[in-house]
């Protein structure tokens, strides 16, 4: 099997903004013969709005219509309505920019009408002009909740109003235990060449899609290489709260360990050549290791780092 | 009763761009003093918001920040939001601006927690700046129901969507039956020194009122005189689609027939002058009238015709 197969169908399981970039790149590779698939424990109810940020930080990176700088959200975007809500005295923390809440409007619409948030997310994308395919794990809702010094918080009080700085204890995933996996998830891994874990947060963007029963069996059985790209750099994250996470949860923020939260279903791990001194370790865990500058500042690196999982999944 | 009595208390029943005119002008009058009462009939839940258009258009009226050529809506709006939703293929035909949003988002936000519609419309009247009370007739739903040669239509796919083109063979208020005043409407009617009828569409924006159960026989009782603002000048209507309603409901749009619709409630009638030829006619239903230029360009026109409105409640 080759990179420019055109039978290739690649799979990405991949959550914020690392994921979302890694999908990105590997659109450029294979196009339309990519699907994502999305965490949801991000979602929240705001305003009686159905708001995926996970999701649509992946689709909004798909499409190109991202801001890079800021990580999130449009490009070009504008916050009259938030400046308004403020003016209003309605105090919003989780700001949402004029443009991107038209994706809101949108999906809450078409939910509240009977849709799946599949159908919804598919629909987004296709007004977005989105390539790939995009779909949430699961149509049910599942929600990350975070166990902190400060009390139990949901994903974005955590992770947006208060920057992640509580101190977490543990991270539950409400409603997974009665969650499914959808049946285009279902049919997208069956039919799969290659599923890439992209460089997300092992605790907070991957684990809410392992929680879904059967997802992490099936990675286990399946007969596509499976290939994990690694989320750490030099012994610390990229960006946002990983390496904190790991410390707080009383593991080294290292790759190595990162490698040990997947062993069970992965074949092979695209560690960054900055933690070249871990792959002895990581290869000890019966894993395939092969290194790459993984940063993807420009969309020529992430077409690299892309390239670099698919030619390491090419290997089996 | 003078009209600059520090202890006279207004109640104006209010809706659309005339009845909101009006109100504007009655607070300049009487400032904290006023109450408005207004229609929620036209009240519609899209994109799982609660879209309140006609207590948003006197809100926004009394509160100075309303955008005075279109009417409706927000002076200084953008519309990156709706322009973001034909982008991506939503179709909205109800526009709502950037700004204008951070009042639905508002009020969806606190309905959501439980609030009472009174209670959202009066923080967001506190954030918006009002000096007056604004009070939504009930905290049912009530919901105008349009019956056309097209169908049943709801209000707003109606007004805005079909431009009020359809021919209309009658007009429902669905849930009027079990709504019920606010207390908060009723202590106000009780501790009214005048009640206000404003120039308002009679059968969209003050029948709806009157559909709420024993408004109309408070009215009726009601120790405070209770004088109604032609909505007619020159036997035709000065904006919207009262005249072609009229017609089509088999009446003359004139000022004698919008005082037939009050008479058993009203006890004066505010004429424009170019309508003095209908006086006598009018004062033959058992109604006191006064006239004046009901025209309401400026500011200064507003306060005119409510300190004439208020002059004519005097007389009793």
């Amino acid at each position: 099997m080759h990179t420019n197969d055109e039978q290739q169908r690649v799979v990405a399981l991949a959550g914020g903004v690392g994921g979302a970039k890694l999908a990105q790149g590997l659109q450029q590779c294979v196009g339309a013969r990519l699907t994502v698939v999305g965490n949801v424990g991000d979602d929240m109810e705001l305003y009686g709005l159905h708001i995926s940020p996970d999701l649509d930080t992946v689709m909004y990176w798909l499409a190109g219509v991202n801001d890079a700088e800021r990580g999130w959200g449009l490009q070009g975007e504008t916050w009259h309505n938030v400046e308004t809500l403020q003016r209003i005295g309605a105090e919003p923390w989780f700001r949402l920019g004029d443009r991107d809440l038209a994706t809101h409007l949108q999906r809450s619409q078409l939910l509240r009408g009977g849709q799946r948030l599949t159908v919804a997310t598919a629909r987004l994308c296709e007004g977005w002009g989105v390539d790939a395919t995009l779909l949430p794990v699961t149509d049910e809702p599942l929600r990350t909740v975070v166990e902190t010094n400060d009390g139990l918080l949901d994903f974005q009080t955590y992770f947006v109003r208060e920057q992640w700085q509580p101190v977490v204890r543990a991270i539950h995933f409400e409603g997974a235990d009665s969650s499914r996996l959808t049946p285009e998830v279902e049919a997208a891994l069956n039919n799969a060449s290659i599923i890439v874990i992209c460089p997300s947060n092992p605790m907070l963007s991957i684990a809410p899609l392992l929680a879904v029963p059967t997802l992490r069996q099936r990675l286990q059985q399946s007969k596509a290489p499976v290939v994990a790209v690694s989320p750490i750099v030099g012994g610390d994250a990229v960006k946002g709260p990983t390496a904190k996470l790991f410390r707080e949860l009383g593991e080294a923020p290292t790759a190595l360990n990162v490698a040990r939260h997947y062993a069970d279903f992965i074949d092979a791990f695209l560690l960054d050549e900055r933690d070249d001194h871990e792959r002895r370790r990581i290869e000890a865990l019966g894993l395939r290791v092969a290194t790459a500058d993984t940063l993807m500042h420009s969309a020529a690196d992430r077409r690299r780092v892309a390239e670099a999982a698919l030619a390491l999944g090419d290997t089996f």
